[in-house]
């Protein structure tokens, strides 16, 4: 049992904090920039509720963040109030945030100049794996600090796996993220051509899913897309945001990514329909509109 | 057992004929443009090599083709010397050619006219699908026609499904390629940019593979991919093909497939860089040229 800090309780980070609290067992001091939020999770689940992330932070032998972008995440750990200023040596601070490669290395570097520990370790697995706790972990960092934070993440993951250095769990989530935008577009593609066509969508999925044309998203979208069911899941809002980290990411090192370029502008278009908040299976509806 | 004609020994038809014959245990008429293939067959499986498609017909209670295109498909069943003439009365036309909905369609129609039935049945599995004996089969055509049908057809099948009217196959295995050609084109940038990004491809699969950027082609092609090994598979030259007939009936139900004609031009590309034996998963030498 260890004390741990849990800064941002967001729709991802609410339901994380709380694994880490019943199934880990640990002591929580939580903080959130509504502080409204804190204290209803102080109630539902006990532990403490504080003011800054520096008083959260403060004692704490792990420091969990969860924001929402780079700008965000710099305020509440290297601000003036932010959880670096109250971290003890020797503690490690881990990033659950979808941020970019370049703030976790900026932030592993102040880590170490403060005898800290530091692991960038961004999440897949959507608000109903953050809430089953059994998010896909992916995390950048030093293999002697993952070996100690690995036990603690387990509270809320199915699976928690090392990439590399410093920055390589945000570049591994951008391979995920890259590879859905691409294989999302394709699937509406095929699910709108065969409206169109005039078929039975629940049967054509039946007979390809097992096949070479066969995904996750197939399997599990496939339902609410023929029936134009979006106001759930992974919102085109937090997707561009990722897809921007991407794009930037792809210019500096050289990247090639024609498709996810095209797929970010589609989003911009169901953006201007107004579905900010649809899942990212909505370019269907882009589709069809 | 009943007496079955295939038409076109190809690299899917030659294994599912011999499936026909074994584990079938039909009695087989086989027909193959270049003679040769004909009768290396037969010396393989044993039945007659006929001189004709409309010779091998004859005398067939089921008549296959499997052939490269629309026209071929024409020449083989419609021609002087083609299938339709030489089918005896309540005989059942199987179509495994990737073809139109179109020609598909009109084979019903002339099928009909001579008291014979018809089914569009594509297939997905590629070579090693054929070889093995277990294609996913899309059907289109009556329901009765297909119930006669389907013990035959399961000879080279594990899968076997009526989609709809005649057609309904061919556009669902369109469908299919449509589902490919973005889900191919997202596996690809995301390799891509996880190599730029000096990422080691199998840690970060073993990771997102299980999420909702898994897919059938991410477990079995990202190894190739990431070696570079393209010789094998489903070729480019076959899936231009393909989506030619794809977007050729997109024009005319009026869907939008702006990703996969896009993927499209891009295996356009990889044809002109020599690469029209490549296995479909080449659109990542197209990105790292």
């Amino acid at each position: 049992m260890a004390t741990v800090a849990f800064i941002g309780l967001g729709v991802m980070g609410y339901p994380m904090a709380g694994h880490l609290k019943t199934r880990g067992g640990h002591e929580l001091r939580v903080y959130n920039r509504t502080a409204a939020k804190a204290e209803k999770w102080v109630g539902e689940f006990g532990g403490t509720a504080c003011a800054t992330p520096s008083d959260a932070a403060t004692g704490a032998d792990f420091v969990f963040t969860c924001v929402g972008n780079d700008d965000d995440l710099r305020q509440v750990t290297l601000g003036p109030d932010g959880a670096l200023s109250g971290m003890k040596p020797g503690a490690i601070l881990i990033d659950n945030t979808t941020a970019s490669a370049e703030v976790a290395r900026e932030l592993e570097a102040a880590a170490k100049a403060k005898d800290l520990g530091f692991l960038d370790a961004p999440v897949s697995g959507g608000q109903a794996g953050a809430e089953n706790g059994v998010l896909t972990v992916m995390v950048g960092g030093e293999e002697t600090t993952f070996d100690r934070a690995k036990p603690v993440i387990e509270a809320y993951a199915r699976m928690v796996g090392l990439m590399g250095p410093a920055g390589a769990g945000q570049l591994t989530k951008m391979i995920n993220q890259i590879c859905i935008a691409g294989l999302v577009q394709g699937l509406a593609e095929g699910i709108h051509f065969g409206r169109k066509a005039g078929l039975d969508i629940e049967k054509v999925v039946e007979v390809i899913s097992k096949g070479a044309a066969g995904s996750w998203q197939m399997e599990n979208r496939h339902k609410t897309m023929n029936a134009g069911k979006y106001d759930f899941g992974f919102a085109v809002d937090w997707m561009r945001k990722d897809l921007d980290i991407v794009l930037s990411e792809a210019r500096r090192n050289g990247a090639r990514l024609p498709v996810t370029a095209l797929v970010d502008q589609f989003y911009a278009d169901i953006q201007a329909m107004g579905g900010n908040r649809w899942d990212t299976s909505s370019l269907l509806a882009r589709l069809e509109k």
